[in-house]
């Protein structure tokens, strides 16, 4: 279900990333051979953070076209640069296709995107959306399972302590999905930020996760590839988080482990371990 | 806010009223002199019931696209026959414009469409939305107030007893408004069916409902206009309930009068008053 | 470049065969290993002619969004029965994705679709389009090849004798593909008829064409298959010609060879020869 | 048919122009008075060159959906400032509504919108296109009339001189248009820039042309309206072209006359009187 990228880093024009990799997220939109469905034609979304001093928060662009063919995709990645961005192709498990379905979804000055599924979102939805705080509740206005997360996180303070929100929401998930005999509740791979820090999670109930990676440091790759111009186009800082690798450079990306959460600040990348809490206290 | 039209009689090419009318429903999707909005330009629907006996329940067709111009519409209404059909055109107070937010609804073998607002929805929303059947709550699938009404008299015995059950919800609805400060929480006129008959309402908390017309009698036209080749096309039986006329010929187009529940069936139109239950008993 | 197929014989709820089967166009939209690209996103179509005495010509129904998801698709289909029908889901090299672009093409009361191309468009265009009638100019509305070839057809009189103008106009096509020093021109498969008659051609300049595949009789299946009931929707004289076989029913379906027009009239399936006017005679 | 903008002087977020005004161009979408229609609900356009040194050209982003909800006109005219830029909403004629008829269209630096007609264009087109330079020719995408224009322009030399190329271009129009018997073949205003000016144009055989104003200096409307703090968003040097004036504010628009070219660069804004070749002279 779906592929993501986020990157961090100094300014960069996003088609860098998005559009001119071998085998870039929007070719991934196409065939992702490390997906769990080879494509991802779905819709797609694209958010970033403004350069320099800017208190307007993250830009979005949906749409409900496959980005293969998509020109005001390129045209809008050819033109903007960010030094934190979010994109998404999205693989539904069914219909509606719509702008509201797409991720990355976006809350004041956080943004969220997820890879994966919440198991019989049918017949759990509603127990979870009645956890929403009741003032967050009219934001939601799509039908995907990953729209309710954001909001059930949100609720549980994701804007206070992003990570221990999503173990609550994820743990609260879990409870929910038990208690109507759903044995996996909870699958996936998960983006959140709030333009200065990126927290990427990949956590599974069954504990075998949508695929996710990690860069190594730009100047680890500079010593490995002292002749690759294309290094040139990052900073030092330069990292990203994503669903699969969009370059054959050996080297360039590591495996984000499971049951672990990834975090891109300005100290660099480091991860932690993670695991939803049990019995979440709800508010 | 929008303007509709219903259609019940001996089966009829769903074109003939859809499009080639003088004011058309096409025609009033542009320019709608009665209604609040001169535009509903945010998408249309047709939903129709098949012609002879047919378990299958009425075909829907949506799009966000404005119906002034949409091919695929007049390539359907004219490839249609149907003795009995809706058609929406939406005029929405603000964005998402997607198909899961147009009109008509469907629930099994039922069908429903509406002009008007419950105002503040955002605020009432939550409250409503709860008071759905929870097996009826994922079956919402969009962010209008008018869908959420439908699945609330689904709820509230619809298919059993609309009359009884739109009663029911609406009161229900302005109790809830109400309870939120809201002094005139019901807007509309809305049109339901089983594919036999049709209801159509017309009623506002501040009694000032947006327009409603039903046609007389075909029969009493004939005897009107004697020459009117036009007429030709239409059964003794057929009846038309719309938002506002699309013709000019004299006499065609009787308006609904405010608190009041229209009927068409195999009895031709009748109508009665309604009001809402002012505390409805709920599950 | 995109998968199609083709009906004719007894009025047939379209869905059975364009939705139902184990692996229906609606699924090699996702996934036709057959093709020469596993996805066929880019938009569909649909194109019926109407059940009994009507002059009104075959409806169309475009989008240029997937068809694996799309319920408008679903619902036509379920609601349309018909007695030759045309679908096609569309592979494109590039874009614009457009409805203007998707097949079956129309005019009058023919249809045209494709599944291939001409090469080099972009440097052969202007002399083929210079071909077209000068009448029949102003219809062409997108920028494929496939609709240039079904006007140049036109033009050299495909609705006085189908096959003759189908040679001349793919004549011309290589004859002009090779003043540009293009080796070969012509890829594909052709499906065309006027509503009693399909004539389907598989022919490409190199000999190495997209697929094509027809159905053989159902009486010789239902012999085979004497338990299957799912026969017993087809009339006796129910054919179709396809991009690639919808059923693992060994025996179901039989290649059409290269350089072969098939035929699907009252007589049932016949085949024959099929090359292009080396130097055709234009208008 | 249509309203448009195009703005030049220092760089300026895009939405102050485009979404903020009282009666902004994406207000006129819905509404506008001044058009020959008041609904331009057929698509929208937005093309805008970068900040800086950039060799980028400009970027565009198009719609097939009304503007007045679109959420990405939104987002992204929040996160554009632009030096020059130029917008524009469609009422067409008929279908088809696609996104490669949408203006402004673009050819290597240059971009370029309209509004009004080429009349009898379906009669016309041929003789037109087969004037465009055989290696523009491709370029051509959609079905306007306006596109075509540009591709005339743009082949009797709009990039070196481009006011004697749209005397010429249009000029043929009206040869060709007065060949089939076309008493008023041109009629409309024009936007033309390679970003660094901009030419506009309102001209038309009968006279009786589209809308067209221009801003006065901000200077003089800073001493007219010294409290006046949405001036302080403007550079000395800010000009706008606008089919129609988007705020109320007396004096802030003055009416470009019939017959006339404005030019908008580093000097200011100065017009002059604007014929088209009577019998130009074609490659």
């Amino acid at each position: 279900m779906c592929r993501w990228l986020a990157y961090r880093g100094a300014p960069l024009r996003t088609s860098e990333l998005i559009l001119h990799p071998q085998h870039s997220i929007i070719a991934q939109s196409l065939d992702s051979p490390l997906g769990a469905e080879p494509v991802n034609g779905d819709g797609f979304g694209f958010g970033w953070y403004p350069q320099g001093a800017d208190d307007r928060g993250p830009g979005l662009f949906h749409s409900i076209e496959p980005a293969w063919h998509d020109r005001n995709l390129r045209e809008l990645t050819a033109a903007v640069s960010s030094p934190l961005f979010f994109c998404h192709v999205r693989a539904a498990a069914g219909p509606p296709i719509q702008q509201t379905n797409c991720h990355p979804f976006r809350y004041g000055n956080w943004m969220f995107m997820h890879n994966g599924s919440i198991a019989e979102f049918g017949r759990v939805k509603r127990d979870l959306v009645l956890e929403v705080d009741p003032d967050l509740y009219p934001h939601i206005q799509g039908t995907t399972d990953s729209e309710v997360l954001f909001h059930l996180a949100l609720t549980l303070g994701l804007r206070d302590d992003p990570i221990r929100a999503m173990r609550a929401a994820i743990g609260h998930v879990e409870a929910v999905g038990r208690s109507h005999g759903v044995t996996f509740p909870w699958q996936g791979t998960v983006a959140v930020t709030d333009g200065a820090t990126i927290w990427a999670l990949r956590y599974s109930t069954q504990g075998r996760s949508r695929s996710l990676f990690h860069s190594v440091d730009v100047t680890t790759l500079r010593e490995l590839y002292p002749h690759e111009e294309r290094l040139d186009l990052f900073s030092d800082d330069a990292h990203v988080v994503v669903s699969e690798p969009f370059n054959d450079l050996p080297g360039t990306f590591v495996e984000v482990p499971e049951n672990t959460v990834a975090v891109l600040d300005s100290s660099g990348y480091h991860h932690q371990e993670f695991h939803p809490t049990p019995h979440p206290v709800l508010r």
